[in-house]
């Protein structure tokens, strides 16, 4: 071949590879420390024409349910179907948009640490659930900035009710990192149900000095507090009693709030974040059998669907449905561990890993006459998007630091335009600081997974990389269940484009590193 | 104890155990040959009062899609997030009666067998697929009644418009059996597909012997015919163009015979019986990448979505939407061992189990103006009660035969009340002549159960019985994918009242024994 020819074919091939690479990555960096978005030009127009014709800053409800299965409301498959019909979420989806792609991290700590920060764990440190009583060696707060400390700068009042679960030492706190106010608790429903159920608990409850020793850790109250001031008991939570009622406090308090934020005729951001559907239920009173199913779990989501009805309702009795964006979601698949007090997914493995059942959750954005009712998008959706939306619609874009890297993208376009397509170019899974997959279009791709055989499906995490034929691929659409893969033969044409994605997400940490606040398993490195 | 007092503490003890026993059983036996149904006084008042607003016998149209998948709907959580939208068969459900616990048998011809004669297949003797050619010893119609017959007897005009598969040879086609006309193949898509593709089939097309060995077998026609009349050829199925065609051959024939009926002003009873989504799917003209999924089981979905549409539209341009009973349905559950040309069930195992995967199937009532919009029922529907609900809507109940059982219940009330309650009590599942598992209210007990651990999950359907803790329940609200059992703790309460179910299901055959027409497997006894 002569010299001409064989530049004429690097130079082909080249081009080829850069035609694949941008088919796989049709992203656009805008900043250095924004996670490239696909763009959208004429959705965008249109999501911002008719933000155009808001008289005012659009209030923000999230709604984030604890635990809660893919496959326990309605229009995923569940209510009627698995014992507890959900008819207010199921408007909600009916009345807005239903995505069938949304993600969280595998556990608690780490999705809500990502909703508020727009950052991936592994950066802000909460890579895991924080454990009663324990003090990371590094308040990850201190390098953090929530959504609710941006938007409080610029003019909105902001709070979180419920669960908070995300440090319970000084300087962690919600009215610590930017929230104007919150009423819940510091831990998780759990740590406060091993104290009052001898029948479930017995050997920590029926040995003094266990019961004790494991009291001293834990702060077993609502708690409510205001930025600047101290926080101060609501109520105890030391009996069945008590934590059955949380949620109706919580509720109560949301409803307060909201109420108080109208009336003064200010823009408010709420996270109204459930102690259900987590381990372990006991429903406020009426509650009990109410579901057809009749036990903790089911009745819990009848008593969850009814607070997320009523809240509904306030926004259409105080009239500010048509200023307010609503999103619900979960924070994480079930938990198979616990189940029969668990929910339900009809994808592969549960909380704690990154299969399907583990990361995969509800996500319903609802706002009157701003979002069509009816959409149902399978668009990928992470919920650290949550950062970048909230402050876009708050109008305060232009005011998140570049300090941190964020992972989320603005989603407003997708969520508002009528036939919005998402922003988001893929998915990036991790176990705490391990990345394990990537969910791009239809396709997932595992580099490492979780074995799943164990009789119970989380007890045995133990994960598997580098076996026959890793990474393995499925295709979500005719293998939701991710159990028959697509192989090497299906998908090799879109291997390299999947690795591409990969290489380029893991770049991002040369600039923008982990940040390691302590949270790593003892013995490991 | 004294004799007195035994004798009380005996009767107290009998008196709890009828309790017990009427609790699992409230069924009424009305006659000896109709499996008794759990009385609905008050529903039932309710539907006949509706029936009675009507000026004419009403229409009844039964949508059968062959080995469809219970999530493939997206109202059964499919649709976009499967990669294959189905807005049509999503508005069936929202505008009518989505039902979650409707079950077919394992297989399709089975399942055929019974909704047209409401019997349990072991009865009929059609308890597998027949095979191409294969000549049964015994012609099973010779002493059964389908729905066609009795309301061709009564009124109506009867025909099937598409797929058969319940027998080949003389004296088993829809012609002869009781409807009055029908278009359609005798066999089902496969046993075509494999004439068409020499890419799946080299073995059997690249060989010109075994290629007219199996020839020989197959009328490879779309043919129709008429009471009383032989069977003509509509068109050949020799090539993937010939074959693709079908489903839309099968639409227009359904079309013509409905606009027929309307004008003869005839109440009409139509099965339409779809070729796809069986394996192997060649979609019509413009539908080739036509899903999200593009690939071609889910490009039928979207094509068989498109065909319900139309249908609906006819009923409604002929103004007799809301004189038409529609039910639609699928045949059993998704074929795992056709991958990636197969669908979606989020439940354990599939086509050819007794797991759920393999018999609960999609169930959608729609009545414009007498089924209340929006309903969703988890009570129990087994495709045989569309030959009693079929026949009593046409107003011929008291023409059924006594000479053959009836498994079937009549679910007039069910469907029609707006707050219906099954009239089923529970559904008995079979492999063939084998008892497998029974569904009462949410639990289901497995005597036996097929091995779901092979790579392929239908490839290795070995039964396992008796081993371990035999008989399996599971809670099918807490562990929908029949994972988790209840074991012998949450359900010990139950097993007495559910073992008394079996045994009074099985005490039928004493006076209604299975009948044989030699589809027994060669070997077996």
């Amino acid at each position: 071949m002569k010299k001409g020819v064989v530049l004429i074919f690097a130079c082909l091939l080249c081009n080829n590879l850069i035609a694949q690479q941008n088919y796989f990555n049709p992203t656009q960096k805008v900043k250095d420390y924004l996670e490239p978005a696909i763009p959208h030009s004429d959705q965008d127009k249109e999501a911002k024409g008719k933000l155009a014709k808001l008289s005012k800053k659009p209030n923000i409800l999230i709604i984030l349910v604890d635990d809660m299965g893919y496959g326990d409301i309605g229009v995923y498959g569940g209510g009627y179907a698995v014992g507890a019909p959900t008819p207010y979420m199921d408007q909600l989806a009916h009345e807005g948009l239903q995505l069938t792609s949304t993600y969280a991290q595998p556990t608690c700590t780490p999705t809500r640490a990502a909703l508020m920060t727009g950052r991936i764990p592994a950066r802000s440190g909460l890579t895991r659930p924080t454990l009663t009583g324990e003090n990371p060696k590094v308040n990850p707060w201190a390098s953090e900035n929530t959504t609710a400390k941006i938007l409080s700068q610029n003019g909105y009042i902001t709070s979180i009710s419920g669960k908070w679960h995300l440090g319970e030492t000084k300087g962690s706190l919600p009215n610590e990192v930017g929230y104007d106010e919150w009423l819940g608790f510091a831990a998780v429903q759990s740590e406060y149900a091993q104290f009052v159920n001898e029948w479930i608990y017995p050997d920590l409850i029926n040995k003094p000095e266990r019961f004790a020793a494991m009291k001293a850790l834990v702060n077993q109250n609502v708690i409510k507090g205001k930025k600047g001031q101290e926080n101060t008991v609501v109520q105890p939570i030391a009996t069945i009693a008590d934590l059955s009622k949380v949620d109706q406090i919580f509720a109560d308090y949301s409803e307060d709030f909201i109420t108080r934020a109208a009336k003064a005729d200010k823009p408010f951001y709420l996270i109204h974040s459930f102690s259900k559907v987590h381990n372990d239920n006991y429903v406020s009173e009426g509650y009990k059998g109410k579901s057809p199913a009749a036990i903790p779990y089911k009745d819990a989501v009848v008593e969850v669907d009814d607070i997320v009805g009523r809240l509904m309702k306030l926004l259409k009795d105080l009239k500010i449905e048509e200023n307010t964006f609503v999103f619900l979601t979960s924070d994480n698949g079930p938990n198979e561990d616990v189940w029969p007090d668990g929910g339900y997914t009809p994808f592969r493995g549960g909380k704690g890993t990154t299969w399907e059942g583990g990361v995969r959750v509800p996500g319903i954005a609802y706002w009157k006459n701003t979002i069509k009712p009816g959409r149902i998008s399978d668009g990928l959706f992470d919920l650290c998007d949550l950062f970048n939306t909230s402050i876009a619609l708050g109008g305060a874009y232009d005011k998140i630091p570049s300090t941190n890297y964020i992972d989320g993208v603005d989603q407003t376009s997708f969520l508002l335009s009528d036939n919005g397509q998402s922003n988001r170019n893929a998915v990036f899974m991790y176990s705490e600081t391990s990345f394990m997959a990537v969910r791009w279009q239809e396709y997932k791709l595992h580099m490492k997974v979780f074995n799943t055989s164990a009789p119970r499906k989380n007890l045995d995490q133990s994960v598997i990389e580098n076996v026959g034929m890793s990474p393995w691929v499925y295709n979500l659409y005719n293998s939701p269940k991710e159990d028959l893969s697509s192989g090497h033969r299906y998908f090799e044409w879109g291997l390299p484009g999947m690795m591409g994605l990969i290489n380029a997400h893991m770049s991002t940490y040369q600039k923008y590193p982990m940040k390691d606040i302590g949270l790593k398993k003892p013995g490991s490195e």
